[in-house]
């Protein structure tokens, strides 16, 4: 049986909202689960559930490494962070996956020195999944590499490729390089570079060319291949956006007592593109190119979202993208 | 009185619309007219209104610079394009700005050749008008460098800064540095860069430190710094992202006959985020550290949004913006 890692301390609502979605996890996905964290606030909220026939394990720690806290200073300090200690827990063997809600920058830190890269990757990235028109789509690298080079563009479109194979499901996901326009020879150093070596595995990678910003939620490439920096914008600026325009909506709904009663007819509408768009339904972001799995979850998020990372995570090890990323190499 | 030359072949709806907004801002804003284009066909849309008491000047043309064209390319071979003899207007001193919705690439490259660049700029920027759920707000370069350097952006913020200032109104701007973290010491070799010469020079620039994507739309900071590649990004996914959005609601409001009758109630609710939202309300984006004026205007712009853009370039005249720059430098 699988077993995944917990850090129980990471993230905006934890430890309430972790454990909870961490033992939904372990229901509906039927996997082990290593929570990491104070031991007597995790036993607290593990009462509140029936857990009866659940392999949970607890390892105890009181550090936690905060939001704010820099990670390679704070990995230094807290060497027994509970982040520290999930990771610990998968490069021992003993779980095969981490889940984390905290500081990303914590979790990427601690993966990579935990457990160090795949064979042939040159930097790990993090590969998020963006809700779209049509299905779920692949962001990568969406916030490990500021400073990248083309070659790890391209190993962000293998890695990329067989996230979107294995665990989203597509048969040969087609992959775009993010750039400022649609031909090829735009776009800054990093993207001409990286287009020549793209175009160069075109029907390997399903390469279609360059994308631009208005594609991304269009859902027609299926794999954006991006520079860390750009992709960490970008996924915020999506973010950004929805959130605002719904904020203009609710204020027109709120503009008359006519408008309100609108707003309130219209309720279910909305619920269902927000359902659309919600990040909690695929549970976090995977950092790959490391010797395990982490799954990054948003730091607001609640058991939902714990819950689907559990899945993400239990996929990404039962399909062994791992060993297929090194293999695509 | 100001002349503004006006490229009437630019854009998806020249030279039809291009010719309306013309005339509309020429009423409105008091301005003198060089539209530059087939003489025919702009005489033929003229037919259509009322120009009596109008300073109108038609130069004629018949090369026309396409959207996919490559710019320098098509500069070395057509000579005489509406987009080369517009910027060639303003080099002579016979009109002060330019408007143009055809290539991007190509009001660029022809107003850097034909105009030159302002005393110490390094390298002119695309100063672009966002919407927010405040007032307007800058981003700055939105598309013009690709490859910049600290320098670069420091320019950007002087430059946007007199622009958010003269011509959207605010006082004392406040700038941001587009980054994928709040904290100092955050991002990529760019960014970590920038803030240092920025941070340096905080009082002047009211300078608030970085920003994040999501903080694009909110709307408190005024002016927002990147470099050209992010810049466009960023303009194209809040692009998309409100189209994709738009484009669920309309679904939505379609899915069932009640839902169609809520839709036509809600539609004025939704006209007016539109309206909030509409880029054809500032007219164009301004191409700022050349010697002279030059307004690029959307590919898919009509005629309100080149009306729009003569009272940008006129108030650009007016404030005497590349006076200020160079002074601010």
């Amino acid at each position: 049986m699988i077993r995944i890692a917990i850090d129980a301390m990471g993230g905006d609502f934890a430890p309430v909202e972790i454990v909870k979605g961490a033992v939904e996890g372990a229901k509906e996905y039927n996997v082990a689960l290593q929570l990491v964290g104070d031991e007597e606030q995790i036993k607290f909220e593990l009462a509140k559930y029936d857990i009866n026939g659940l392999d949970i394990q607890i390892t105890h720690t009181d550090e936690v490494i905060e939001m704010g806290e820099s990670p390679t200073k704070a990995l230094r300090q807290k060497k027994k962070a509970s982040i520290v200690l999930s990771v610990d827990s998968v490069a021992k063997g003993e779980s095969q996956a981490v889940v984390a809600a905290g500081s990303t920058g914590a979790a990427m830190a601690s993966s990579l020195f935990g457990l160090g890269r795949l064979q042939g990757i040159h930097r790990p990235a993090i590969c998020a999944t963006l809700p779209s028109k049509k299905k779920h789509i692949v962001l990568v690298d969406a916030g490990a590499n500021t400073d990248s080079e083309p070659k790890n563009l391209y190993q962000s479109a293998i890695m990329g490729r067989v996230f979107a194979q294995e665990v989203l499901g597509y048969e040969n996901p087609t992959v775009g390089l993010m750039n400022i326009g649609e031909e090829a020879g735009k776009g800054n150093a990093l993207a001409k570079e990286t287009f020549a070596i793209l175009e160069n595995k075109k029907e390997e990678l399903n390469f279609i060319g360059n994308i631009e910003g208005r594609d991304v939620l269009v859902g027609d490439c299926h794999v954006i291949v991006c520079d860390g920096f750009v992709g960490n914008v970008i996924l915020k600026v999506v973010e950004g956006t929805a959130v605002v325009l719904f904020d203009l909506i609710r204020e027109q709904f709120m503009s008359s007592p006519f408008a309100k009663i609108l707003g309130g007819l219209c309720k279910p509408l909305f619920g269902n593109i927000k359902k659309k768009m919600d990040y909690s339904e695929y549970g976090g972001a995977l950092l790959l190119g490391v010797k395990g799995i982490t799954v990054i979850s948003h730091g607001s998020s609640k058991a939902h979202a714990i819950k689907n990372a559990v899945r993400v995570a239990k996929e990404a090890v039962d399909k062994d993208i791992n060993g297929k990323i090194v293999k695509g190499l």
